[in-house]
């Protein structure tokens, strides 16, 4: 029967190893005994909210529709900050009003709730873990089926944090992004859209430069161009990729998350 | 029906990465498959029971009533240690007799068994490894609903291997502890109870002091005194704590697990 | 009812923390709700098939009959190399064709296919992730008790790329084998099986040599020589072990995976 299918409940947080994600998981199991717990990262570098924003953007939609994404990166735990329910795109988002959500709430007629302490709480609430007292008792909430109005009130998604990810600027001839990510093997992930860059190019050729180093060898999947080679290509999220197959292009070219990547037209060839 | 759910099983263990912890859910899955998994942490450092201990304290009551709790941090794996099931606050323990439960074992009239050899054994038990071959079929059993008595014999808690967690000491003038773990972001977590030191206290003003440095800010949650300051705290288990908000209270003062804690009187303030 | 049973997957990969592990899960529990999720680990060296192919012999069998392993460590993703699912020992696999599955397809009656494109694939096939695109949605096929039939053509296992670990080599008076791992306890583990080293020593002494070391202390288990003492001994699988009980081996030899391991006869004891 459908309506016994566990729900999903994805965790996105900066706590890395120790007792603070395995008590939010108990938590979670012990009011809401189905739902399926799934770890998207603890290893999110602290207080990074917008590489957390950058991870859930790309993974939470693969995730069955109603999964619950409970992301915690929270540097501002305790304080004035609020704390909130969202929907898009068929998923749930519960976590800090910080830009955690800026990017997954663009598109998908986005709805907001503003969590406040009502009787589903527990009897305290630490003022340094909402994670475990009062995200993981929402999430919980949900995954059982509830309905976000039991534990706040609809809010205007324009009134919400937005994310802390630049977008990509424009000009006649040139693209400004920058590095996002850099994943295990050390290749460099960028915020540039295949679209963005092939509506701007128009099929004129062009080539990437970071720091004093241009690219502009472009490959379909890594081994295309043999290893070793700096090559270009749109990798898993159809995002601007430069890399070193069976090498390391951060390594190589000593670039970390948050460099800028310039792309221009390449002028006579 | 409340008898066909999903019965938890906690992992805690000094394996890290490679084969053991997979061997040991791979086991756990195949003897009880309805079991539901969930890591605590496997990066409790080699041999380190008290870390284990400090871990388990902590996370082990967050879990499900009826959950299952397999540690095993377990240098002696293989020689005369006894191993253990035993029963507090409505969970099951699992592991080595060597401490790893003297914490969680204080309160809640806890009961003990001795695991003994019988048919539910796999026919061959690897001397290296309790933790696939002893510890896992029972743990499994007990998520089956099985009776302790099936794996082993009472025996009395008094027996035990106490934990090798030292409790604070305390004279008219001062309160010793010790850091009992460093997290992720840099804050000091101590040994020393908010109920210890207030009782202590009666209400006059108290400093912490660690290594040469003192300090006597003392906040609600980290930003309340505003980033990069050094405080003291009442953190997620009502323990004293002390951190740098935005920055890494570990790393400034140069302190790690282990170092003393001292809590004392201002006097002629 | 058993054929509502869960259907475990397992994920082995060298893609470490980031988007990529999560994806796949997304997808895996998209396509199969009730498949049960366990990591093996995602720490394999960038691109060692070797490592991963050692990894998932000593533990693919522990797991319940019918588990699906999925394994990605494939550095030529997107090139010609064939996409394979297998089926051994009562266990799927499914991963790219490249030794990696060389170990676990050596018994049990091993039968593959290779995988061809078909309805059931997403509508893009991104040419970098495979794991994502091509594989998780094969091994969700299988989790919901699909036919291998559905998502390729049978193909003869002896056309398969070979395990790239070298089996030891045996002659009259020695074996020669290497490490290939060393656990978080620095602990060396070879490829020399107990039968294997038995049937050649046939009762007589030995001892084991790695670098310009020495040892000929064998152990029952670890603590049998006492602490800090470099022992030999038959591991958790069976295979020769050089430790270093409450110290740690590796660090002591100066000693990595790939160190040449010999085993060589005491003569005029």
């Amino acid at each position: 029967m459908s309506e016994a299918r566990a729900r999903v409940v994805t965790l996105l947080t900066d706590f890395g190893e120790g007792t603070y994600v395995p008590s939010v998981k108990g938590v979670l199991l012990r009011l809401a005994p189905d739902a399926v717990l799934v770890d998207i990262t603890h290893s999110v570098p602290p207080g990074a909210i917008g590489s957390a924003a950058h991870l859930l953007k790309h993974t939470a939609p693969c995730f069955p529709p109603g999964t619950i994404h409970l992301a915690v990166v929270d540097p501002s735990v305790g304080t004035g900050r609020l704390a909130l329910i969202a929907e898009a795109g068929g998923f749930f988002f519960v976590g800090p009003d910080n830009g955690i959500f800026g990017e997954v709430l663009r598109g998908g007629s986005p709805r907001a709730w503003r969590i406040e302490q009502g009787e589903w709480l527990p009897p305290r609430i630490c003022p340094t873990f909402h994670g475990r007292d009062l995200f993981a008792p929402a999430a919980a909430g949900l995954a059982r089926g509830e309905n976000p109005e039991r534990f706040g009130v609809p809010t205007g998604v324009e009134t919400l944090v937005p994310s802390p990810i630049r977008p990509p600027a424009k000009t006649a001839d040139r693209l400004m992004g920058e590095v996002v990510w850099v994943d295990r093997f050390g290749n460099l992930l960028t915020n540039l859209d295949r679209s963005l860059i092939e509506d701007w190019a128009g099929g004129a050729p062009y080539r990437a430069r970071v720091g004093a180093t241009s690219i502009d060898a472009r490959v379909h999947t890594f081994l295309d161009a043999g290893a070793g080679c700096l090559v270009l290509l749109f990798g898993s999220w159809e995002t601007l990729e430069i890399a070193v197959p069976m090498g390391n292009a951060s390594r190589r070219l000593g670039v970390a998350a948050g460099e800028p990547v310039i792309v221009e037209r390449i002028h006579g060839a």
